[in-house]
């Protein structure tokens, strides 16, 4: 993961589920709201679809999974390298392990809408739970770097926190179409800081990285943060305006057509 | 805002607005109480109010933008000096980002009130959000400066902070008075504590700044908070029996007018 | 306070509301159970304690305040000495502050009894309140003193603290008896951890104080902590026993008696 | 306590108590769902089984303390070792006051199903009680040793203390499946770390504890503390499943029994 690549891959998967997430969120609120008129907030519709989010989610997981052990130069399932006698690439071990849980996310999904008996918000448990051991993991993944280098990971955890915490509320207040846009905005945040982090610490243009002992930088990464959160929030509101804007369309075209 | 009047301004944004929050919770909370007699509670105006709100809100939020960046020495848009190879000006900056955030609550009230369909409660949502934002640049504001300048800014965080988690817990929990009358006088506290850092580390009458290394100094400044607290409260305590004393009389100025 | 009789006043004040505050919950709870049989549990009887116990308390603050003020070598309304330029013995305006909040109690008690219009819980808040001011001037009390003085001072914060969470969270969820004796027992902790302070810092027996930097000390008192804890929960527990044993006989020397 | 024994012991108790309350929660939940078809879910069996549960703890918490007092070597009651000055063997004394407050748990259970106007949710308070006290005296149980040796039991006490604010939410929240599944598989997470502690400090093989200084080790036992959790979810994961399939074939056997 030490690469600009490796920065930009999770970065783009957060942005993703951020926005999907965002999106549904905001059609099953719609299609609550305007209960006639919507073909869209048909049931079965949503089912398929969450069913299908946990295959992607396990989906992902296991490429992801298999990604960090396979690649040229990777573990290959060595956890300890006997001949030198010391552990083997934890950090990649560090990658697996989060994606694992991630993974376990994607068969609560699946068990979920199989199993009508298991309770519904286990969904929402076991994405607080993926995301506590992400913010576990990445802040005791940092020991001996330098400052910038620390300072961006711990803003990392602290989205990733937050984003954990807002899920868990959500578990037990549930239907709170607010909570869920935050929680998307702050997965959003999450995606974009992991390509922040990639521009910060490996330049894609191959110039150096930046002064990582240099207080001005953390000044700047401080307000920059905000910045990509205002960022987030204005295209989580773009979308509820898109979003609501087109349901009216979509359900014009719909009647006309049948 | 290295000045007296730095400190100043912001801390008289405070002070009135606490003010404002104050007497308009008292003033609907009384309201539904003596439901008969109220003239006052017509929700048209209370309607307009909130609009005139975050109207004023998005006001000062953008003139004080355009101050951090237009005033004589300031940044001028300009984020990195490329002669000189260094940030520009980060402090303005970062000033500027929380200016912007509380204009984002602005434009919540705004919104809120034209489409009927946004829930009510994003404005507390985005009010907390502007605050958390508000808390975590102001932590990250002061790296390197003296001991006491570093203490007086972590009882502006701590008081935000709270102000912020109040916020957030009014979104979860609503229409109870006394977390808005609670709120109220923790932004009348950060009004107040604006003009203490200003009086500590600018004194408007010319004489030097307090000894900033001095432990004396930061245990008068704990209790000094305290009293700010009670002063808060004392003042949220006045205004709700000067409002309750004064909607009977003008009930009956009313009633004989007509 | 630099004595042990300055630790003492305190931990049997503390010790005294806790034990009030445990047998009120408990009547009223074992009442509202019983309600055919209870003369006790009359509305008027308890309305009455209320401002009672609010009034006491404004005494107690009032003497607590007037006390720090003028005690023989006290600082007698003197904040700054103009003569030796510096503060005048701060400690003991850190009482005064902490006596203040708790005096606001009793006037929110005194209030709430006489205006009806007031919320209830108003208590509860002002209690919370307290106690966070209380934790907050503790924290910041003992700059530059010895560890264990620091480390018996933090578990004096910790349960402050704890209590204002307490209280905090009857104010959001109310009429939950546990809570109130969790309170209840944590204020009786408060108490005798006070005593135990002065034990350490101050022995009564004229013996010197203990070895202020033995790491020993710190880990018997980790557990000293718990056992006073313990104590704590069994006086409430015999407390719960004592009064739902008495009431059936109260009421059936009532019943004789009429 | 300084041995593998001493480590697997308070482990294999987590582990077998854990097990008990995810089954128990289980079956209370299907049970409460399939209401027709079940033989089990009888209130009489439910509460002769929490008695026997509250005896159980009584018995374990009573063996542990007389434990950790009469092992040869042990502290015989004695606390100050007055003839040479110092306290006696306090980490003994620590276990001992951990194992009094898991004593007060059955305790409570016991008392809740005698007396009936014991509010229920007593039992949840005092394990959270007893879990709080468990994670304060860990946390200041490791004063002054190595690097390594300190972080495997914050980990512990960071488990703990999560498992007792999630004891703490079913206080608040009752009824909550997930909640209690939550709780039961952070209590094997728990039961299984004090093995893997044992397994670090005193290998049992009697090969040398790892190298306490080592940063390599540290990352490790981090990705190590999440998949002993991930371990920990697939056994509640499996219990469900077998609980919920095996009560209709004991439903069937009973129907044809009779």
């Amino acid at each position: 993961m030490g690469s600009f690549i490796g920065h930009a891959l999770p970065g783009s998967f957060f942005l993703i589920i951020g926005l999907w997430w965002c999106t549904k969120s905001i059609l099953k609120y719609v299609c609550k709201k305007q209960k006639r008129t919507c073909y869209l907030g048909s049931k079965a519709l949503f089912h398929r679809l969450e069913i299908l989010e946990g295959i992607t989610l396990v989906g992902m997981a296991l490429t992801g999974m298999a990604g960090e052990q396979f690649i040229p130069g990777g573990p290959y399932l060595k956890l300890y390298d006997y001949k030198q006698g010391q552990w083997n690439q934890l950090l990649g071990w560090h990658h697996f392990t989060m994606y694992f849980f991630f993974g376990l996310i994607g068969v609560a999904h699946i068990l979920c809408f199989i199993f009508s008996s298991l309770p519904f918000c286990l969904i929402k448990l076991m994405l607080s739970n993926a995301l506590f051991v992400e913010a576990f993991v990445f802040y005791n993944h940092t020991h001996g770097r330098e400052m910038l280098d620390i300072f961006v990971h711990q803003l990392l955890v602290l989205v990733i926190l937050l984003t954990g915490l807002i899920a868990f509320l959500e578990f037990l207040v549930r239907n709170n179409v607010l909570l869920e846009l935050l929680r998307s905005s702050l997965t959003l945040l999450q995606g974009s800081w992991f390509f922040q982090i990639g521009f910060v610490l490996y330049p894609p243009d191959g110039s150096p990285a930046w002064d990582l002992v240099d207080h001005e930088n953390i000044m700047f990464l401080t307000i920059c943060f905000c910045w990509h959160y205002a960022v987030a929030l204005v295209i989580v509101g773009m979308n509820y305006a898109f979003v609501t804007c087109s349901i009216p369309w979509y359900v014009i075209i719909k009647t006309q057509w049948y």
